[in-house]
């Protein structure tokens, strides 16, 4: 089983078109999803595919009746390669960790953090971690030092997994849709820092974690998963920021598994998810 | 818009014919949704499409190219036309009939009830209502007399909102996968009556409700939606079931939405539903 | 069953003080919820009580034991009396007038609308609607003649079932922790106008719902209730829309329940609720 | 902070006694939750106190106001010792040991497992992990071996994190309401095994979990927590099973946070949970 997926401007007949350059190569479609963006007619697809694909030339041949700038995709359900950054907070690097071997099909190449704290939880899963402290750096010499340690590893997807640093654009810019962040509220709710604070002070009766993509915008890239946990009044500040790792953990890994699936489509500032 | 819905045996291709049929009729494709069961090797498709479609034509013209055997359909959202059946409780009956007067595409074209308690309430929405009440007759007769009242309107569905007696299989054969139930429980746990005396009984920390479309074998027929609510030690056996009503509402509701927006296919003891 | 609500400033032995003239009165205590707000020491106590207690002198007893600035209430089961204000949006009214007939205690008193639409919905329930247009009238004019109707009710509670104009400060000043909104977003996200489509900008994965009380400050009282309900890409802003009638509807009739059945406390800017 | 638990036959004063005991050694009730179950008039009650208590001489008036017969109990919110069992599942067992660290109050002392697959994840946490094995070994013989383990660490709790084989009753009555098991299957649906395989032929749209006490019947004993996921048509037998990891681990960590924070009361076959 392999997973195809298509982006292009709309159509009359682009299924069609697609469809039978599959059935021409002998290769069935076990599931399909498909949406038209409606406001700026963008097309959407997503397939689950069987039979003896030939990999480029299947693509070449996609791009070819649909156009060039159509964007096709075909990757095989194996291990994505990730690497993690964290700062000192365990719950989303272990949980991680955990997954990485079952019901996640990622591959951690290396964990990057700006404190030690976490080292030892790393190399219980006998997972290189790399120091690269901040003192004494500009934002930007520091992101450029950990792009030089990601770029030794080349992953597919970079989890920030509570790495509670802004990155600089130079840093973002690498990594287009690449870099996954959790942010502990349900944006656009509680932007920036102590949202569990803020939260207790509005009184809110739901508390949140969002998981989206890294953009130029603090906390305003396409969100991919958002969940929220019931609370009660009597929560104090540091049992919401408690129970606010929990919903954290949960949409930080239903995120990474819809986009390590291939079931996840980045247009402007929103995403396409097909679950 | 229109609803497609093709249901038929699995081949490598089948999308590429139906799309290619849809293409040369110059009609587009908004939103598709496709899944080939992998036991029997099922095909089902569901389709939005837009353009001028000739309605009878286009379903002979994909019958053409897959074969006699498959099932197509074509439906415009429009507003579909159903009889309820109902006993004494108000909760599913009031909330359809609210409901149908706007997030519902039903006309709800009567009620019947072997009491005489809901009358009020169903004329309040200037809707018939018929009592076909089951005193001094058989089971048979009693389904007979209401089959009589359905066939005047020929509704497309037939919504059981709480109608609590057991219908025989001559009526349940005369409308196949039209009638919809909603069962106090989550299905296959608590079969039977009591069900939430039952839940009391064991303690349990949720309650829930399934809706179903009826077949011959009481409780079995095919899912169509669950839902659950979660509950505590402090609820009584009569509180559990005012909760329940809530879910029940809920369940039916949303079952009701997906049925008759064409997003359900039946298929042997279980559904396929298009979210 | 009857039951007592206190609320004061927090010492040691107050619910010995409390429970000792209970004990005194043969009351029994069947179910007692308390909770200490530990940043200003507020005690808040519910207590649901069986026995013979003799009302105003039992209230005084506790108050006399407490001192006198200690808050006591002591209702019956008994069904509240409420005034709903609507504009034109039928979802939330409608479940209400259905749920005054069971699961909610209250007895609808009147209707008040500024616009005509709901008059037939709410006739069907043989409850007074009183249209109070506010053509040429100023805020100020407006809300004094909605008063003017109110007040001939004397209801407990005034229900906001998408009454969509803002109330002035002397409308709200008039019934303090009396006036029940139900706002359509999960705040503090999306205050204001337009929520949907705001949130159909963002592409967030989920939408919400929030009900509190109404105080001067726009979309800023203490709030009771929130729930979300999960969507996905393929729902445009007036789907969102749809869809948010159903998590409203939710969230208001549960805050409702809270309220009138006297689980609900008010202290400054949040609520206590006891479930 | 310490957590008192009550539990005796009801009557009126019961809490007017206790509460003028804690009075009079200036103990403060920061939270209290009460309730009365109605039909064997039975009194559960949770307070969190604070002020200098003088722990077991404390236990003694307030037993000596209540009569012998009541249950009392007295504990700090220490960390609980626990040993887990387990086969060969790491999911359970590592989002467990991941949370000991954190979020759970608890001190894993040790893993015991009838195979050797655990052992690598078990040392990673630096916990001692042993191996017995169940061949050649009646169901008698071998939970003696491994109550030998278990009672040279004397643990508080007996958590079975996918422990798979059945217990006999000279096992599970050597440790009453301490062992806590984690049921793929919101009982009492699809009691005993594959019950994911049986949710997947039923078509269902939810599968759940369940955490209950271990008694003699299997499958039997009181719940204390349950969840449910929901599903479509498109999962598969195995994909219901990886799926329902996520929700046993949820319900399993939950059931375990209140049972060591002194939440849960046990009576008859049911829990009362104070959350």
């Amino acid at each position: 089983m392999r997973i195809l997926q298509v982006k292009c401007i709309d159509d009359i007949g682009i299924i069609s078109k697609i469809s039978t350059v599959l059935c021409q190569n002998n290769i069935n479609i076990i599931k399909l999803d498909e949406y038209v963006e409606p406001e700026q007619k963008y097309f959407f697809c997503r397939a689950e595919i069987e039979g003896d694909d030939h990999g480029v030339e299947l693509i070449d041949e996609i791009k070819h009746v649909l156009g060039r700038e159509a964007t096709v995709s075909l990757r095989g359900p194996r291990k994505k390669k990730v690497v993690i950054m964290a700062t000192r907070e365990p719950h989303c690097l272990g949980d991680i960790l955990l997954r990485s071997q079952g019901p996640l099909n990622i591959e951690v190449q290396a964990v990057i953090a700006n404190h030690p704290d976490l080292e030892t939880l790393t190399r219980r899963f006998d997972i290189p971690f790399h120091l690269v402290s901040h003192e004494n750096l500009s934002r930007e010499q520091h992101a450029a030092k950990i792009a030089e340690h990601i770029d030794e590893y080349g992953p597919e997807y970079i989890l920030l997994a509570k790495y509670l640093r802004i990155l600089p654009p130079s840093f973002v810019g690498r990594y287009p849709n690449q870099i996954i962040n959790i942010h502990h509220s349900f944006l656009p709710a509680f932007i920036g820092a102590n949202p569990y604070h803020q939260a207790f002070k509005r009184g809110v009766k739901i508390i949140g974690a969002t998981s989206h993509f890294v953009t130029e915008e603090l906390d305003e890239g396409p969100i991919i998963e958002q969940d929220i946990l019931h609370i009660d009044h009597s929560y104090s500040a540091a049992e919401l920021s408690a129970l606010g790792r929990d919903v954290e953990q949960l949409v930080f890994s239903k995120a990474i598994k819809y986009v390590t699936e291939d079931r996840v489509f980045v247009h402007r500032n929103k995403t396409v998810v097909f679950k």
